[in-house]
């Protein structure tokens, strides 16, 4: 393509919507244009990109099997009222964009397609003979997000393979789902990302395991925690690890003491001179199950570490069915006017003791439906610890589990992990942290959808059981402002070759000079007819002008005719590492051959 | 691909939504799955049909110098309020799927992408260097019609290829949009389908020139009337005809006839022994601008015509700005309700006099805001005619122009071309009807848009106007439906070579006879390494359910070891001819890139 000929407008200044560099860049670089908040139109450079990622992708998949099809964007609300996910989507989380046509029949414009994909499965799938069965598209998706940011990484409109497979059993399920960690790890490889494959919690697309594909960069918007041995890695959401072990307790004694004004956990360890792990601090929040049924959980764990309020979420609505529900509407610190619906006086917040309910709630029984206790492994194993004594400005100190305080049925893991920890795989390594963009996500979903919409099948032995299936996302666009943003310098976008929009540019410095012109013209046609996509900047510009748009651009090999000519020979310069060879002319085409088979393994 | 680890499900029955044999044939062979109604999923098979339709595309435009983007397909409001669409096209046509973000902005669903583009254009064209631009794209477009039908035909989700050109003048838009005719004659052609070009109208688009490119079939939505030679072809909405000569006229003197019971033409030429054209017929319509304002229309045309809607609307459209509007909301024949309203007394609808205001509207001249007289071209010449008198029971016969009624001003074709009229530029042949899809439509839309969105560039002399623009649309959903209804045969579909999802099958009869399964499995993988796309047939089925698939499906050659087997042979066979030849083993692969070679050109 000549540059000439192309739509090529390049910016000087950073545009006044972007916040992060790949964003920045793509503005300045004419790659795209934003059409509304989180709605871009991915011009002809960005498509380029986007296509290529696609046949990898593409590539990719239909190696492991999988078969491509297209499903629709416009969705019926029946079949997400059938999943139960209708009013979650479109009401309580609102993250589906919904419309009625003409005759008035509800649509969503689709995030994703679990709901679709069953519905098929559950027309087309009758036997085991049918299966295992993965089916996937690449397709633009919606979500109505409250905050659309960093231009492509979190769009209202964005473009995202997606792929469900069906299977008799977990075993079935679990053998592709290794497929698919394998060809996502050979997509992000193949696309020159540094990546990270983490352990992630399923959220509200549900399922047992998942994990995440993170594209590593400091303005990832997700925390990742991992050992250096590579044996683990994980999103903090998700993450486990070991605590540091706890400091032996100073109180060997039972007593309640005064603490006046420690209503934090730092003041109280000062005041005490005790260490925050001898400590038992105790949470309270109100959950609201979609049963509008109201609970209130309290939270004990130790002084030094935090709750995760993922970890949390989860265990709620795990318990959800126990409240004849099925997910957690919300989940608040009760403020003071909360409280006043069920407590007799203001809660003193900061001295909770690890047994709320023995005082404050059963006073006025009626007006609380349920409390619950949950206890953070974290403090099972304490001694002689401190913890609040519902009395505000007081401490229990030296207090252990069955003498002073109950111990609650329910153990679980409600901590955040935190870099410096020790992992579980081996207690001698240490979390290490990074931050990092989602860009796949694999589920194992189970029998979720296919039990709540009567996807069945009939196996050996005759008998019609639900499928099994797995999903398995990965966002296209995503990627590809995740490249540029792990991959840039203060003049412009360094492309991975594998995926930047053109291989090589061939730049005239001087059109004047008709040697120039005559070469570059060769040049272009000899790289192209080699099938190295190659630019022609034919632009009657400066050459500063077109090297700093060359470099803005990304493109990753540079062909200059200039002083050298004479002598028979052309400039290559490689933009990630501003090297520059003289090349002869004669050579240039076999040259590049070369550097993109290395840069592309 | 294996079938036996293929989705194929495939029904003996026709389901009961398909009405014409592409859509049934489509649904009966697995291709795709109704969601909603107009909604469809595409499966494996037939997204591998519509890929292969999207590259023939993407090489041709890619040929023209067009390039590649993708633009957003939520669109917001206010760039449709900009050309003045949004009102007309999500509430008084309700073609587009409107909804709001949870900001309650307003969104629309894009049918298609004039205001994006022009927006783009105008953010990006500053000067006459960067012209043309021609920018295309192929996406999922949205239009939420009054009766989705035929499958792919009339959906209300469908895939288009659809292309934006921006030059500096008329003569530069000609020029693509030549290039573009003969893209689109390149892509049908290549997708291996019989079809016309015909002129068209430009309808919602709007512009000066269109032409349709129409793929014959009978189970077409529109007619389409052509030459012989090829020089002409039109839509029917469109086309333009010589009308057959008028008979001379038996009434020599004028006279007030009683006519009685004659209120249709029929009755009144089988009454005065005349023919229809003899007579000047005046028909009465009401149009209401998008001002509001109405206005009385009476039309006079021959007695043999009928009038052409479409004409008569543009006709109407074009004298909108008399009336301060810009479109027309509704075009109808004013029934006894609505003539109550400015009419002194009922109207003698099939007496009308071609000068109706003269007596009954100008006695309530103040309840009718405007009169208009229409004459269409083929009542000029006429003599000594017949035609109303606006009293019921009585015609005026040998009446003349100019003497017992006025000739308005504007004279018109607003008549329907026919079949067996004769054709403008040359009056020897006559036009002939045929039944067509209309799969592409070019427009050349002049400064329609860049007008209203403000998109100017600076010319050669330095002057700021307005960008002159074409548009270019291919429907590549409908496009691979229409190949099916050109076609098919009892058992199924015959694809064409060029966009078949597979080119071969390799069908194995007998899973028990091990030397059938070795040449099949043999001749599988050699034929697809050299690059000829084939499906294995190793299903545990009866023969005869194999071959009826294959049929049904459409595969163009079928490659069975058979019988011929033990003499080294095996059969091959054309689905389109079921010719069937015995090839040895060794020169399938060569057969098979023969034929094809053939098939593709």
């Amino acid at each position: 393509m000549r540059l000439s000929q192309m739509l090529l407008v390049t910016l000087r200044e950073d545009p006044a919507e972007a916040e992060i560099p790949s964003h920045k860049l793509l503005l300045r670089a004419g790659y795209m244009r934003r059409i509304a908040s989180g709605v871009y139109a991915y011009l002809p450079l960005l498509w380029r990109v986007l296509q290529k990622i696609a046949r990898i992708v593409r590539e990719e998949m239909d190696a492991t099997g999988a078969q491509e099809c297209l499903l629709p964007q416009l969705q019926p609300a029946e079949l997400w009222q059938e999943s139960g996910r209708w009013d979650t989507y479109t009401k309580a989380e609102g993250i589906m964009f919904a419309l009625h046509d003409r005759q008035g029949r509800d649509l969503g414009l689709g995030p994703t397609h679990e709901e679709v994909i069953t519905a098929i499965a559950r027309d087309m799938i009758r036997s085991y003979r049918q299966l295992p069965l993965h089916l996937y598209q690449m397709q633009t998706k919606f979500r109505d997000e409250i905050r659309p940011r960093f231009g492509l990484m979190r769009g209202r409109e964005f473009i995202m393979k997606d792929g469900y497979s069906f299977h008799g059993d977990e075993a079935s399920l679990k053998q592709t789902y290794l497929e698919m960690h394998r060809a996502y790890s050979n997509i992000f490889r193949r696309c020159g990302l540094d990546f990270r494959a983490v352990e992630a919690d399923s959220g509200a697309i549900g399922g047992s395991g998942s994990q995440e594909f993170m594209v590593l960069a400091d303005a990832g918007e997700d925390e990742i925690l991992y050992t250096e041995d590579g044996q683990y890695a994980a999103n903090v959401e998700k993450a486990v690890s070991v605590p540091p072990d706890a400091l032996p307790s100073p109180f060997t004694t039972y007593e309640l003491r005064p603490t006046p004004g420690t209503d934090t956990i730092e003041k109280l360890c000062q005041f005490l001179q005790c260490s925050p792990t001898q400590v038992v601090k105790n949470l309270l929040y109100q959950v609201v199950y979609d049963t509008g049924m109201t609970v209130l959980v309290l939270v004990s764990l130790r002084g030094d570490q935090e709750v995760n309020g993922v970890k949390l979420q989860n265990q709620l609505t795990r318990l959800a069915a126990a409240y004849g529900g099925n997910t957690v509407l919300s989940l608040t610190v009760p403020d003071a006017e909360a409280q006043a619906k069920w407590a007799s006086q203001p809660l003193p917040l900061g001295y909770l003791a690890p047994d709320l309910a023995d005082t404050y709630i059963q006073s006025v029984p009626h007006l609380v439906p349920q409390f619950l206790r949950l206890v953070d492994r974290t403090v099972v194993d304490l001694q002689n610890f401190v913890t609040g004594s519902n009395q505000p400005d007081y401490h229990m100190v030296g207090a252990n589990w069955g003498q002073q305080v109950s111990m609650p049925q329910r153990v679980v893991d409600v901590r955040k992990a935190r870099p410096g920890d020790r992992a579980f795989h081996d207690p001698s390594q240490c979390l290490q942290t990074a931050r990092g963009i989602e860009v796949g996500h694999i589920f194992q979903l189970g029998t979720k959808y296919s039990q709540a919409l009567g996807a069945t099948y009939t196996n050996e032995q005759g008998e019609e059981i639900p499928l099994v299936m797995g999903c398995y996302g990965l966002g296209v666009s995503r990627l590809a402002q995740s490249a540029v943003e792990q991959s840039y310098d203060k003049d412009g976008i360094i492309w991975p070759v594998a995926i930047a929009p053109y291989q090589a540019i061939v730049t005239i410095p001087n059109l004047k000079d008709p040697d120039q012109i005559q070469a570059a013209e060769q040049l272009y046609t000899a790289l192209n007819q080699a099938g190295i996509e190659t630019l022609l900047d034919d632009r009657d510009e400066r050459p500063g002008v077109k090297f700093k748009d060359a470099d803005l651009l990304g493109i990753p090999f540079r062909i200059v005719p200039g002083r050298s000519l004479k002598q028979g020979k052309v400039e290559v310069g490689q933009r990630a590492t501003h090297r520059v060879e003289e090349i002869p002319l004669d050579q240039v085409v076999m040259t590049l051959q070369q550097l993109i088979a290395v840069a592309t393994e």
